[in-house]
């Protein structure tokens, strides 16, 4: 078996789609890719899509630029650096923003998906190892994002955030796999744990909140009530098994109220796909006391606090959060794709759009109008 | 078998140790206690204990007074209205503030021990079948107060909030199961599930968390680290099998800080017994991310309201709360008292006082002085 490919050890020249600044469109470059470091790992990118927090950092005026976003994507290993044993040259891969070291006594643990060494940091830029980049323009470096960054035909990435996946799976359907749909699958197994026969609210029906709809039907939730303000989502909500559809506006009370009368007292498990501390406390109201559990899967950027009466835990409501659904990505990942592709888990509805790499840009204003769940784009050529 | 008394059918005069009004001290009286109605029981009762709830509602400047406070303690029934089919004269009893009325949605479920029909609610005063109070002077009525009642020879109280026990149990010691022993023990062991190597901190060591310490001692806790300002509650806290100990005024760094640094990263559990959002709060953070989990059981009865945003939930530490050890009452107490028996759960070193009935507000004194973790009140001459 090969392992060794022409660009091993060599920097590579190729496309990427740049951002030279906060909300700047983005611009196709050539660029320069230098080879992985120790326990580093080369990936040749097929796919990516856009997800929100890819927008969000794009929007955020913070000094790591210019920069390359993207980390919801699949690819081939191009090349691996010294000291990586679970990857080879040709191993069908998918990119996670959170890693698993295997090491940490966070990641020896069954109880949780937090990594000490490969925890989320959105403003990191460099490499781990060195505090350097992997990318430049004619010697300029070009910050990475979330370890992943994935809008480029060649990364670098560590080894502890790539997953070696079934290389017979789809890489353009699978590369949803490495944020969005993961993570409302998981909210629902992993974090809330739904059992069969038990009610479900979801508030936001994008594709995390659709994908904790899809979960919750196959964990075999009797009912599921999907919360959007547009009411145009909920065909696709009902496509991937929601039950009652309910819009805020058109109700006088609070839709917490509407959802307690709905399901005597309130649902089982609520999931927060919004990112909106208003909606979160809906979602946690909406669920019954004594046992209810809402899980936090959006994340709020405005640093708006919660309040919270200490006596409403005396409710018995559990209120959580889930990052990448809880799922440990070496671990927990590759099941994923196993189950795509013998049909249990089906999401290709989520796929609105696919673009040429080329037009990109068009990906993040679909997203930012709400016209697409998500939109593919074809790095490679 | 003989299932009626002289009494039976009677109204009984007795004493009662009656608090006229907020802050007034108890004024042992002559009063009526009316035969129990369908549903209810009336109990003699030979020993009560007073708990910090007793002393923050007799001080509240509510309206329910005249009022007759207790709510942990012990007796013998001496009889029971129509419908009462599990009790009858002469069994031994533990009144729950908190009930259980077996046919809620609550009651049946093994998740929660919320009863729909006996939730706790301090500022009631009367009985729910009728809302008129079963006590009074010279025709006067004397309110009730969590169902219980328990400073008086005599009280009535509804089958759904009695608990049969072993007649065999000391009455003057099981009556602290009542509340007190209950909510610590099984804020560990039902809410909390403490495993055996775990670590665990405990905030405040009044007999609630001299409680829990005990419970996670016997849960197998591995390091059990009190916490109290102070320094004279470390004696018997060893006593009950706390391991550490921290006087939060002994420090320069915030006491959660210290337990992170002394525990690589947090407990495993801690309990907040004390009821002061900014102790939650360090209770709170003193635990491990990614699966620590924090239990308050103390009351803070001053609606301040904690600060949390969102993005710390992210962290997977899990904040609840306990509500009487999450035990129902009639399904869990009388094991409670069973295990008492065998003295696989010892707290005789709690009662550290005792007093006749007629120096009742002595007990006030010692525990609002913080020189008691328990006294017992010999109701029965
Ligand atoms: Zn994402
Ligand atoms: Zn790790
Ligand atoms: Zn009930
Ligand atoms: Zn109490």
């Amino acid at each position: 078996m090969c392992l060794v490919t022409p660009t091993t050890g060599q920097t590579i020249t190729c496309k990427a789609a740049v951002a030279w600044g906060p909300k700047a469109p983005l611009v196709i470059e050539e660029i320069q890719v230098e080879p992985p470091q120790a326990q580093e790992v080369r990936i040749k990118i097929t796919h990516t899509s856009l997800c929100h927090s890819d927008v969000t950092f794009w929007e955020a005026p913070v000094e790591v630029f210019p920069r390359i976003f993207g980390h919801e994507a699949a690819g081939i290993v191009e090349s691996v650096g010294e000291g990586v044993l679970d990857l080879k040259p040709g191993d069908h891969v998918i990119p996670v923003f959170t890693g698993e070291c295997r090491n940490c006594k966070y990641c020896k643990s069954p109880r949780t998906n937090i990594c000490a060494n490969y925890a989320v940091d959105a403003l990191r830029g460099t490499m781990k190892s060195d505090g350097r980049t992997r990318f430049s323009i004619q010697g300029k470096p070009i910050f990475h994002f979330m370890g992943t960054s994935t809008f480029s035909e060649y990364t670098v990435v560590d080894q502890a955030q790539v997953v070696k996946v079934d290389p017979t799976a789809p890489l353009d359907k699978i590369c949803l796999l490495g944020c969005g749909i993961a993570t409302g699958i998981g909210a629902v197994w992993k974090t809330a744990k739904v059992e069969a026969g038990a009610s479900v609210a979801v508030f936001g029906l994008g594709a995390v909140g659709l994908a904790v709809i899809a979960g919750a039907k196959i964990a075999g939730a009797s009912r599921i009530i999907a919360v959007d303000l547009n009411p145009a989502k909920f065909a696709k909500a009902k496509v991937f098994g929601a039950t009652d559809f309910l819009n805020p506006k058109e109700h006088d009370k609070a839709i917490q109220c509407v959802i307690q009368e709905m399901t005597g007292g309130g649902v089982d498990y609520s999931f927060e796909c919004v990112g909106n501390t208003s909606v979160m406390r809906s979602a946690y109201e909406s669920c019954q006391p004594g046992w209810g559990k809402s899980v936090i899967v959006g994340v709020d950027g405005s640093n708006k606090m919660l309040e919270i009466n200490p006596l409403e835990f005396f409710s018995g409501r559990i209120w959580t959060a889930s990052v990448f659904g809880g799922f440990k990505c070496k671990s927990d990942l590759p099941d994923l794709v196993d189950k795509y592709m013998s049909k249990e888990l089906e999401y290709d509805e989520m796929i609105t759009h696919t673009r040429p790499f080329s037009r990109i840009n068009e990906a993040f204003s679909l997203l930012q109008k709400g016209e697409s769940l998500r939109c593919v784009i074809e790095v490679e050529a």
